[in-house]
């Protein structure tokens, strides 16, 4: 693939001489530069500041109809929530709990539920069933990964594409393997690659005859309102396909304000058929009297509705797009021809991808040269990407200056890693 | 132990007949009365109005170290509400996790933990050691005894004295059987009856020998500032008193100011000795980001340090104090020689302790003549009291004139029930 491949020894040495007099040219200035957070700016939290102070007394804490969110109750959400969550994703309100400040401490605690009580149609706990299996698209988000290594549940790695996972894989494996599940999706802009599911990939989801009878589709849709552009990726509604099908027991679906408002002070919700929303309700009444519904209603007063939501996302959009462009246009004007990368849509992630065994070497020497970028392999279960192939690139938290002189050090240190490798072919 | 022991059949029925006439005045009232409700009323809500808006602006969300409390990050608190907690609770800030929102969901994710995972010591994880048990001091914490339910740990009651859970009786079943892994206590004004713990109790508690090896005293300090009058009852410190017998690991300790400003709204936290708190982060990284840190900030802001959540306690006692007096008078007047009661200097419940065998009967009267009691029994594992004996009341959330009204139908409901029981003699 690389554009190197063709040069003579001599010229790649000198063409890396020239790349590492312009590294250390760079590196001389001393930077500290970070590529690795995927978290939103100063910028894009300031859109938000006016919801510190939308709750300005305690009339503003009570519901329609007459819950004192200032006070204890409530197990699922206030209904005001869960009507903002339900015309946003399209979800039936009986079918949404709106929980606390994280979805990942929600899928946590999802899967923590099935090892210890099963879930809907167990036939008893999954810690009881000797090794759990779960299918891992990757590259994909590594806590989803970081949740089944601390549990000891085995994760197989199935490849991503720009459609979606490898159904055929997937439809292999689960069709055959008792043990298996379940399988991380993050469906809209999927971390890292930024891909959305195609309307195929989903209908084969709904489609999917498992062998466990069991399995569960974890559709992480951390994305669903982070589009960058009016001409927006459009994902099918997962819970639609599997009615068709029978098998609305199959999905658990997560999302949150997380990068809508205040990134680990939002809400998450949980949405699943009533059959899983039947089974979690009362082992969650076990857990807690309730989540903050100070911080639902804050939610709620702020947005108004699904479409206060979708406004606000555009100014986000605004914000953050020119970044995604920046890293583009580096990377099409410095690697094209040594590495390819992906050019989402939406979400938070770009993934770079390469020349295969080159990753770690450019996240050592992108390191030496004060750039930090995501752990090379951070993308993949147990954080061994087999090709040594993919970087996943952050670009909304620095600033605009920052990520441009940061670029500027990463695509040297690919171009760096990929002469290399060819030298030592 | 009832005064009308001694009463004949006819004197019995003619007092019958003018209790159960007034209940009939009161009761064609149409009240609708709850004494169930262990939660702080309008009033005390209103004390703490200015914590809604006390962060105005991003400028406010910033901690000393520059962690920006309204973006993603630190797992275990910020440094700020890590010192308030301490100050509060004479435990160093390295031994203390801030979390969310609910005390309560950190116990169930505690016991969740040590039976995926297992507690620091443990040979294998609880759900991987066959049957465990729990002592539960009785009458206790309903909510406690319900994470052990749904988790299937096997609940064993043991006697409750002023002093604190008869620990003779502990001493003899923990030091002989090894499933014994924990005991669930709330030792300062315990729920319901509102006793400390003598400091001899908690000195036997850090002794204790044990045969698990990881057995754990589940310290649920729910009132530690929840005192009524100046004269407050004091508890030993028990990290001070394990340390004495090298027993530190044996505590998980719990707090949260629900009762202290919003209900369901607050802040938590889980203190424990540094084995413990190294052996249970990384399990919390798995699960989540971070706990809502604008929340956290928010209460350091409003109530600036120890002191300011004293002197705010002051202001709840104020409020408060009332209703348990006007509860405590109402039996000395009505029920002396009849029923027994606590006469907490802190907490939010009385304990009614009627005739043997009639407190079922005394919450089926009250539920008849518009007065909602909590369940006869819920306050026992299981749901079982024994003697059919222990009424929990409630005193902080109904209107006083409401309260009132109440404790009147309340005091002639078990009147009425002690004198059924001489006539079924």
């Amino acid at each position: 693939m690389s554009r190197y491949e063709n040069m003579s020894a001599s010229e790649l040495k000198s063409e890396l001489s020239a790349v590492n007099a312009k590294l250390a040219g760079l590196s001389a200035k001393g930077l500290k530069l970070d590529l690795t957070r995927g978290k939103p700016g100063a910028e894009q939290l300031a859109l938000s500041e006016d919801m510190l102070t939308v709750l300005s007394s305690l009339d503003d804490c009570v519901c329609e109809n007459g819950t004192d969110c200032a006070n204890y109750g409530i197990l699922d959400g206030i209904p005001e929530a869960k009507k903002l969550f339900s015309d946003l994703l399209g979800i039936p309100e009986n079918r949404i709990i709106v929980e606390g400040n994280s979805s990942l401490n929600i899928m946590f605690d999802t899967i923590a539920r099935a090892m210890l009580f099963g879930v809907y149609g167990s036939e008893s706990p999954w810690c009881r069933q000797g090794e759990i299996k779960f299918l891992c698209p990757s590259p994909g988000y590594d806590r989803h990964f970081a949740i089944c290594e601390a549990m000891g549940i085995k994760m197989i790695p199935v490849d991503m594409t720009p459609e979606g996972p490898d159904m055929d894989t997937v439809e292999r494996l689960v069709s055959s393997d008792s043990s298996i599940k379940g399988i991380w999706c993050v469906p809209k802009y999927s971390n890292p690659e930024g891909y959305t599911y195609s309307a195929e990939t989903v209908e084969r989801f709904a489609a999917l005859k498992t062998a466990a009878p069991d399995f569960r589709i974890f559709w992480d849709n951390a994305y669903v309102v982070h589009d960058l552009y009016e001409e927006k990726d459009t994902l099918a509604d997962i819970f639609e396909a599997c009615k068709k099908y029978g098998t609305e027991d199959r999905v658990f679906y997560f999302a949150s304000t997380s990068k809508i408002a205040f990134p680990g002070n939002g809400v998450a919700i949980i949405a699943a058929s009533e059959n899983n929303i039947a089974q979690i309700k009362p082992i969650l009444a076990s857990q807690t009297i309730g989540h903050d519904k100070l911080n639902q209603m804050r939610h709620v007063k702020y947005f108004k509705n699904a479409q206060g939501v979708l406004n606000h996302m555009k100014r986000h959009a605004d914000i953050i797009r020119p970044r995604f462009e920046a890293v583009i246009d580096a990377f099409r004007s410095e690697l094209s021809g040594i590495a390819t990368w992906t050019e989402p849509k939406g979400g938070y992630f770009i993934d770079l991808a390469v020349p295969c065994g080159c990753a770690k070497r450019v996240f050592n020497l992108a390191a030496e040269n004060g750039v930090t970028l995501t752990n090379a392999g951070a993308s993949f279960p147990y954080g061994i990407d087999p090709c040594d192939k993919h970087l996943r690139i952050a670009p909304t938290f620095p600033s605009f200056d920052n990520l441009i002189a940061a670029l500027e050090i990463l695509c040297l240190c690919v171009k760096a890693a990929a002469i290399e490798k060819e030298l030592n072919k």
